[in-house]
């Protein structure tokens, strides 16, 4: 299925030039490119890749010259890494599900179907479950009890979603996800360890046996609209309230949502972060790979997180932060220099207290 | 489904006074509860959302005035928390598994399921499978050969329980948990890198190419009572002998025990805990989120380990820790002050070597 | 099913010594070992177990007197970790997926399954897909459309294979693998805050409300031979090119593998490990659990990764790295033990401050 130049600068709202007719029928590379594909040449330091290849066509820095590198079309975006989406949303097939429900799945009579839905095989739809129209689920998938999902929502391959969730329109979950596992909440009859040194910082008075009571979890997730959630990611159902995820907000893949927890909206958390029980995290937060954080506390908007930061208090809005324990970047970067030059300062202090040493005895 | 706050506080062992006979369908945080729910309020603190909500009955902390907050009826918890363990009990629906063995389910004809037991669409349980009376099992599990489950187990969504794998009564599985993978094993025909790093603590005399040969794992996993799981976690089978989890142990979601692993009873691990191969982790253990372990080390009784703490060496029972390396809890908050201020300690000691200088030089 | 010493020798290419006729059923440690089992003694300070079991023969270190040591029959390897490999292949009774294609699962009339492979129930085989010769594929598996899997492979319970991906022979995939889930990759019209503070590495000259478009990921998966993937891993699909897998490479359980990521042959990425987006791994590189690296970086061949170091940079070929960020493993000990003796330091150099002072004011 190809595309012409034409149409592909349209879809972008770009310009184009040389032959607008040409077809290519996906994008590479400029150095893998084959002859129906266009490539993609962000930056002069990829033109060298084009002789390579063998495209006839690319998508090009603004001010390039494609005739100069040997072209017969050229689409011109002013942020190539932008166009990149519009570009590889129209080149995207999209996963195979057929359109009506599978002769194998499961779909309780009391569940309401949006019209054009597709139910892939063996997959269960619970009683009172309400789904969008033209949503789409893969193979295997369990939406439980009252459920709700909301239009054009795609749910791939193993999903769970659990009973009384709420999700809004255009939600993706990657394969393998858990939406409203029971909450982590555990008691014991008397104070229990861990509460103690909370509140000693690490002191503890005597340590007693204990064993731990189920709080169970009443509350639900409720989810927002443009909401994406990555391969085997799961966000827990809350104790008594919903935990939340706000709209346009994005969780890659293995990320973890404890019970009660609210995200704002249009936050990015990548792969393995984790939010304990009971957090708040503000609007437009992003938080790179592995950051953690701890339960009942609350990172502001616009907070940034750089790899694996670990966040044990509250962290004010706006605030680009990094470390374990979390710090300021740039007071973290001080620190760590520092750190790596801890060595030397202590063969420096060890000096400067033999010669003041020496000096005291001759004064 | 209503509930009496005359039953409320029995269930609870608790107190109640006022409108014994008033019905609440559900629990509700103060501010947000409807007048058919009972608001939740532990802490004076809390007390000002009752104005904003309808609750006509609350569970109250000990010596509140349920008249002046304009209440009808109230239940006094002296430990409100663990009072929520009850309520919550009380008031969950459950996740919704038809009794009965679902005609999609497919159960070898040597299994034996317990009295009670429910087996949800599209299970596999496989030759020799025993499932005790009154379990509940949902939709794409699979339960492979020679596995037992105890008594009263609840194993929801896409469970996969290995071969062999044994595990005691009352256990509860969250969507996804994996208990029975391979064991993560492989060896080099000749000493490896690692293995000559682990002795020189980092210098190497030569790099050799080196590929990996698979050590299959013959053991299984063994799981004592009343343990819960959570979900996506995963749990690999031992080499020789069985991986083991003790009685009344939590494991929260995305959690990884690696093969060979021991952990005691009434352990709590949160999200994203990771344990590698051959560990040992003593009786009532907690570790917070992200927590860190090596392999072949233990760790002791009634350890507490703070969010993201890495442990590479043996922990002593009873102590409480935090960063990485693992560091008592007062300890590395003490050298975590000291990190921040580095910047200025290398400034006041370049200072003091001017001055010390300057001191050698006149004197 | 028995094995003679005889055979089991031979199987390891070992000597034996004794009743080489004698047939054991299984391994085990020393002290739980049956009559029927080989003890497995790879060390003299584990001979003492030989006592408390029942076990007549044994796997044992060069130069052990198996007479002295009570035992009819005993297998000798030079290097027994080696031999514990050749041992439990031998043992290991495998999967339980029965030969065919089993009644309830799905496959495509234009797919092609190799001769002696095995499918399971509830298996999902979409079109187009190649299935090589003697593939073992166990139950609630999805194979989506031109897949290709290689001979020999042994895919279990839950696994999804995305859409394009090619994966060689051997392939052992653990439960609940995810390969080919979509790459987390978002763009904003304008530069995004993570943009700016990249540039400036922490400052930030305003603060934008921003929202997020998805860039989807046209790209496959491609995996090599002898690649091994444990228990609810993730490995996304790459956005234009593949996302990598060299020969021999194994990851273990809930690792993650971001969007392009190209790791190379003969790899070991333990548990929790995470690398992010377009990031290059070069080849037998070994990280311990839970290792972060960031995105578009390199790391070189035989870097080998302390447990939970966090890579922000690139690293050189042959390096032994640990701490966040990652240092040489041999500076990270001696800083960290300089962090350790901080309070201490800052002691001192207070009481310098004071002698310094009093000298120069004396002075």
């Amino acid at each position: 299925m190809g595309h012409t130049i034409r149409d592909i600068a349209a879809a972008l709202g770009a310009t184009a030039e040389g032959d607008l007719d040409l077809s290519v029928t996906g994008a590479a590379e400029p150095a893998s490119a084959r002859a129906d594909q266009l490539a993609l040449v962000s930056d002069p330091k990829y033109a060298d890749g084009l002789a390579k290849g063998a495209a006839q066509a690319a998508l090009l820095w603004p001010g390039a010259d494609w005739r100069a590198l040997g072209l017969r079309a050229a689409v011109y975006a002013t942020r190539p890494r932008y166009a990149m989406s519009g570009l590889t949303r129209l080149m995207d097939p999209g996963p195979a599900i057929a359109p009506g429900i599978h002769a194998t799945a499961i779909v309780d009579p009391s569940a309401q179907i949006g019209e054009g839905a597709a139910i892939g095989p063996f997959v269960v739809i619970g009683a009172g479950v309400r789904i969008g129209p033209r949503a789409r689920i893969a193979s295997h998938c369990t939406i439980d009890t009252d459920a709700r999902i909301g239009a054009d929502a795609l749910i791939l391959q193993g999903v769970v979603i659990g009973a009384r969730c709420a999700i809004g329109a255009r939600f993706i979950a990657q394969p393998g996800v858990v939406i409203g596992g029971d909450g982590f909440s555990f008691v014991t009859p008397e104070k229990s360890g861990v509460e103690e040194i909370r509140e000693t910082l690490g002191a503890r008075a005597e340590i007693r046996a204990q064993s731990w009571t189920r709080i169970h979890s009443l509350g639900a997730v409720t989810i927002g609209d443009d909401v994406e959630i990555g391969a085997n990611s799961t966000v827990d159902r809350g104790t008594i309230r919903d935990t939340m995820i706000g709209d346009g907000t994005k969780l890659d893949n293995q990320v973890m949502l404890g019970h009660n927890v609210v995200v704002g909206r249009d936050c990015l958390l990548c792969g393995h972060v984790g939010i304990a029980g009971s957090t708040t995290i503000g609007d437009r937060v992003v938080m790179a790979g592995k950051v953690g954080v701890s339960d009942n506390i609350s990172v502001g908007d616009d907070v940034i997180a750089g790899g694996a930061t670990v966040i044990l208090s509250n962290v004010p809005a706006g605030r680009v932060i990094l470390g374990y324990p979390a710090m300021k970047m740039e007071a973290q970067v001080e620190s760590y220099k520092g750190f790596r030059r801890l060595p030397r300062l202590f063969a420096q202090v060890a000096e400067l207290q033999k010669a003041v040493s020496k000096l005291t005895k001759s004064d």
